[in-house]
């Protein structure tokens, strides 16, 4: 019991820290499931679109007020219990000496990626973040505009996804390039994951050292990797980086087509994993088991259906879920362009009228 | 013991039934491992380009001579335990009615796909299979050319699959329409998958009539679907089509990313499950338990690296499988065209020459 006269308990609570969302991060129960979903602020959305007609992608990337117009205005629009910084996970290639485009309708293309052993001495370490200092003052700045009790998720790509992009060059679709590279010289790749992983880890903690609540780590291409493979090439890399982030900061650990490496991406760290819509929340967390929470995992395509359909699939995760603490609601993947808006509102509405 | 006078045991057994590939699909012992290797007659390998050279890609499917030159070529230049007709799996949509084009660089393009559920009455049923009769005559040819102890995989697209196909027009990276119209209208849905299942059981069954020994579906797209939706939209086509397919031939269910869908191909049918590399054949067989033969798994990126790697690679698939009968070698998916053949006889070799 209270002493009289002290300050009520609900009045010392940090707003942000009793947040659904960092709550559920924490496995702790919530009143109700919180959600954000991946690539919120995106081209489906009319005030993105509006934002990107005056502005090249890198450039909105690099000018913080513009980062944090479409940040905030997404989580604001959208009614999720959490926003995440606008920013790309490629970002970080270019303090590394890489050299980065974005090209209408191409993607991103990398000039000079790595193709040889010799390559990977001239991937620069980040002697400081300093390069990428419009991703601080964008986290520093959506801090302040956001609401008190709205978490921000700041984020990084995770070194393989990244190690792809830079030996690939840009997108790819059956990673010939990267696992040659990975399978011809594995000491040369562990020096490149090695230098991926060093620089990541200041990216992050810098992040959350900014402002950013939580850190995602995004291994969107660790997929295609078998699990002997995401043993010897990637785990040992994952559970380096995850060791050398702020511990007082939930992480997530997300990644597509994972369904047979759940157990070692658990291994490799994450206060939270992702999981995409290719497997059942309730058999995939019984497989991860009861110390960590879980993201996920409605197939972003089911927001092109109507509002019954996503009704009824919401709810089937939800019931998968069976209400234990540290669920936090959002699709498998990012939200893809041409996604009616107001099915994504009454997908969070479905989630928030759930109990 | 054999009466005096009568045939030695061994004259007496019919080679096809006693290869070792047809053997393992009736999961009997076998001397060593067989192996075959999807797309084996494709753009990695000089003679069949030497063919394309002179022939558009569905002239070379339409004319017998040259489907039995490429499939026979690469069956006995690898020395694999087991043939595949070449063939193409969206033959079977031209006699349903849609236009098909492979357009040089873009792949497949369908001119005229189901957009609305009106559409589905205009696909048309396989009344017979006459129309695909070139692809029954390169069957009877193939047969005729093999050795007589080396089985011939006949094979059909899955309906999901084709269905992607037909409602796409062409390949695509998210299925948006085809999910789309899925949800949007399950009875048209049914329909379709109805008529696909109809006309593709009559192929099937075709193709073992004119000299096919196994049978496989490739269901190629399959894994991008979630489990609950794999249940609702496919499960119940795909146990239609395999009880409507002649039980005396052996089939082979194939898809890419089904880890998470394994137990429910393994419901709906198939004498040998595909494995593609992102699951541990081990588990994967366990969860699909004693009753099924496998096939697999290894990545055909690994096909790029040294021989080294590649039995390094091989070798623990094989420890994987222990020398349970029931297993066939094969990639996960496709050989890649760059693949070197070189790699592919290393490949057969040491999966030869393990005991």
């Amino acid at each position: 019991m209270n002493p009289p006269n002290s300050p009520d308990r609900t009045t010392l609570r940090d707003p942000l820290a009793d947040s659904p969302f960092l709550r559920a991060c924490r496995r702790e129960p919530t009143p109700v499931t919180p959600i954000w979903l991946m690539r919120q602020a995106g081209r489906y959305m009319p005030e993105y679109r509006e934002v990107r007609a005056r502005v090249p992608f890198l450039e909105l990337c690099k000018r913080p007020e513009l980062a944090t117009e479409v940040t905030v205005t997404a989580a604001e629009r959208l009614g999720v219990d959490a926003a995440i910084l606008f920013a790309d996970i490629l970002l970080i290639l270019e303090p590394l000496g890489f050299q980065l485009e974005f090209s209408r309708g191409e993607g991103p293309v990398i000039h000079n990626p790595v193709r040889a052993a010799a390559d990977v001495d001239r991937v620069r370490p980040l002697e400081n973040t300093e390069p990428l200092d419009y991703v601080f003052q964008a986290v520093r700045a959506i801090r302040a505009a956001l609401r008190s009790d709205l978490p921000l998720i700041g984020f990084a790509g995770a070194p393989f996804t990244l190690a792809c992009y830079a030996i690939e060059g840009g997108s790819s679709r059956h990673y010939e390039k990267a696992k040659t590279f990975m399978y011809a010289d594995p000491s040369a790749w562990d020096a490149l994951m090695g230098r991926l992983v060093d620089a990541t880890a200041a990216y992050l903690n810098a992040q959350a050292a900014a402002g950013a609540q939580a850190l995602q780590l995004f291994d969107s291409w660790v997929g295609n990797l078998s699990p002997a493979d995401y043993r010897r090439f990637v785990l040992p890399h994952m559970a380096r980086l995850f060791s050398r982030l702020d511990p007082s900061v939930p992480t997530i650990h997300f990644g597509t087509d994972t369904g047979s490496l759940l157990e070692l991406q658990r291994e490799a760290g994450g206060s939270v994993i992702g999981l995409d819509w290719r497997v059942e929340l309730d058999q995939a967390w019984r497989r991860l088991g009861d110390g960590v929470a879980v993201q996920g995992n409605l197939d972003p395509v089911v927001l092109f259906s109507s509002p019954d359909e996503i009704a009824a699939q919401a709810r089937r995760i939800l019931r998968e879920a069976a209400g234990r603490p540290g669920h936090i609601f959002n699709l498998g993947h990012g939200i893809l362009p041409g996604t009616p808006v107001d099915n994504v509102l009454a997908l969070v509405d479905v989630v928030h009228s759930s109990t």
